[in-house]
């Protein structure tokens, strides 16, 4: 096979965002499943400022998509159920595998959805239905299938729990931060969605099917929202030690399945708790792995682009070859890279310092001034009165962060202050990582 | 196909664990599957007390399992790079396909066997030899397979994670610690391999070659381990706004890749810097998705058999049906449950409760009464003196924490509780969820 080519089917945020990713990862993807996949035809009413398909073919009409016979993997990403559906219903009668962002869609119609699939033989994957870039569905479905699942618990809203994160940190009012965040485009004109819990249970009821192995059952899911939580109980809940999280909940338990989405205390030391912000995390207990949690963002163009674009790459090496697994490394044997491994030395990392040093004047002026020399940048600096032993001997650690630099230009910066009259011993040395970075 | 068929070698913890798994969720695996997978073979110096096999053949030479034609996928849970390495590249010399949790194995020894697998066109999975329950290969290697990885960073030792979480809680010694991890089985009588970072080394090579799409490269990563950290040095870090654990790091630059195992300083208020205990997380960053994590035990019984068994059903897929994709609700279309969803009402929860009442005398005593009759459990109280606006009429919050209850229960004290005189409007409810239930 010489390429797999995609048809996208609405180009809103979701749908630009992965054209691009699909764009700019080609040649990895290439190497991943071992032939070429590109965008063959885009559908949509149409492109909006700043968006630039090249020569990719356009249709107005994304029915023009769904019945074009070279589109091998169909991607839905109109949303809602309604024309969503017929694109979705048409391409499965046309053979064409697809690959959907559709939460409504899958919870509301998936059985139906799978069946049509299953007869014609085709995929329907949907991982950036849930959770948004969280590979929360491959997780549960294979990742812990050799569990028999007891719950789940998800922050699976991310506008409710930024909501929620700014109302503890900032005693803010509902109503006020709920205005913010529609500002800030989180949550849409009309928040029933995302607050009343309704774009959550969508979640939730495709979580518990395949947790449980049950069909999807939205119309049975519980659900409340967070409007009425107050600044009163949120406070309440501190001094109780527990976190109010908007949570959606799938328990197995002897009479049946329980399947809610509600404010719920937790544990205020659980690492499910300190989720905050827009941020999602789905935490799955099962019998013998215990408790597992997937963090991420939940939702945005480029996170759910690549949820779409690992269905894509799923489906693609299931077309290719499909009497071959995933390749053990990742990447296609032949299509490993030969990138050198740094030395430790050409390593850029921030540092931690801890110099025990002498009480006397000028150390810390000699110290600054072999960091200035070697352009290492100082971050924090922490100097003491000597107290305790060290005050008989007259020593004082000196801490200092320092802003990244080259290992081998640190190491020479240690030298040289450990050559110091007023410095004793060795330098305590530890790297500094950046998260966010 | 009617049945798979399944030879161990390697009858310790995690192979007896793998063998519960397989036992217990044998249902379940049937249904995921599509046929039924079954332990045909044992190959183990001996049976431990208390391990029982049943009717299982059991062989104390492990190549009698090697050998044995009947079976189709082969677990080595022997661990190391002696007999473990003969074992395997015999199985697949033999033409079995090959599960194994053996991180030395792979890091260092990987690229001849993944060859000589490809050669064969036989599948070597090692979900498990990598922060044990965690799906992390999984993850990486398909879920987030839309991205450039650009770095990841993982707690992947949770002994060393033990000691530095007690060192920083309790202001102990790092020796100290060492000896109680020992002590509770957390460590070896040889701690090297964990405090040292050389099996955090093992495994940092493999999420790096699968991330990066590199050969295993386990000579080349630096190591460094946590002997050295002292009490001042996490006194200092918290004082920066900091927390000291022991990182597995892996980062694309522009000059090649870093690869790295070392005390390192993050964020106090990032994720991963809440990771405790003996338990495990990665962190991973694309360029699409940004960072998401992935949490879990990383050692032990079950949660490695959990990955193992998940291995199995990849395996035992791809043989039975290598044209079918996974399930879309996980399990077989004709295995779904008809499981019941549970009336909210008969759900059964713990719960919150804020009651507005009047600061009179035997309010407590009523709003307790009904409660007792009800057989509802209180597990914290609390109620102040009115203040502020609420002291001018005279109204004292009465707040609740309960224990598990029947919902249907709850309602109907909650509205007795209501008709109380001295009760003012409605009482906030809200549940409680236990995340160690």
């Amino acid at each position: 096979m010489s390429a797999i080519n995609i048809g996208i089917c609405g180009l809103g945020t979701v749908g630009y965002g992965s054209y691009c990713v699909l764009r700019s990862n080609s040649l990895e993807l290439a190497r991943r499943v071992g032939c070429e996949v590109r965008v063959s035809h885009v559908g949509s009413r149409r492109l909006r400022p700043g968006q630039d398909i090249g020569e990719t073919r356009f249709s107005t009409d994304v029915f023009a998509v769904v019945d074009d016979p070279q589109v091998d993997i169909l991607l839905e990403l109109i949303g809602g159920t309604g024309i969503a559906k017929e694109v979705v219903l048409k391409a499965i009668a046309n053979g064409k595998h697809v690959v959907t962002a559709n939460k409504a869609l899958i919870a509301e119609y998936g059985n139906e959805i799978f069946a049509a699939a299953a007869a014609r033989n085709v995929m329907v994957a949907y991982e950036a239905a849930v959770a948004g870039g969280i590979p929360i569905i491959k997780a549960i479905r294979e990742g812990l299938a050799g569990n028999s699942i007891q719950w789940l618990a998800g922050i699976i809203n991310g506008t409710g729990n930024f909501i929620l994160t700014e109302m503890r940190e900032k005693s803010r009012p509902f109503a006020d931060v709920l205005k913010e965040a529609q500002a800030l485009g989180y949550a849409e004109a009309d928040p029933t969605f995302d607050v009343e819990g309704i774009d959550a249970a969508h979640k939730l009821t495709i979580l518990s099917s395949i947790a449980f192995g049950i069909p999807l059952q939205f119309s049975k899911t519980y659900t409340e929202g967070i409007s009425g939580i107050t600044q009163e109980d949120i406070r309440y809940a501190d001094e109780l030690g527990y976190r109010i999280k908007h949570l959606g909940i799938s328990r197995r338990t002897k009479n049946g399945i329980e399947l809610r989405v509600h404010p719920t205390l937790i544990d205020e030391n659980s690492i499910l708790a300190n989720v905050n912000g827009v941020m999602n995390a789905v935490m799955v207990n099962g019998d013998a792995v215990g408790s597992t949690l997937y963090y991420g963002a939940g939702a945005g163009a480029a996170p759910t682009a690549s949820a779409v674009v690992a269905d894509i790459i799923d489906v693609a090496r299931m077309i290719s070859s499909p009497e071959s697994s995933v390749p053990a490394l990742a990447f296609q044997d032949d299509s490993l890279s030969d990138v050198p491994i740094l030395a430790m030395g050409d390593v850029e990392s921030a540092y931690y310092l801890r110099i025990a040093a002498q009480d006397k004047a000028g150390v810390l002026s000699d110290i600054t001034e072999i960091l200035g020399d070697c352009e290492i940048n100082i971050e924090a600096i922490i100097q003491k009165e000597p107290r305790g032993h060290d005050a008989s001997n007259q020593r004082v650690p000196v801490i200092i962060l320092t802003h990244e630099i080259r290992e081998a230009v640190m190491n020479e910066a240690i030298s040289r202050m450990e050559k110091l009259e007023a410095v004793e011993g060795h330098i305590t040395r530890i790297r500094v990582f950046r998260l966010d970075s």
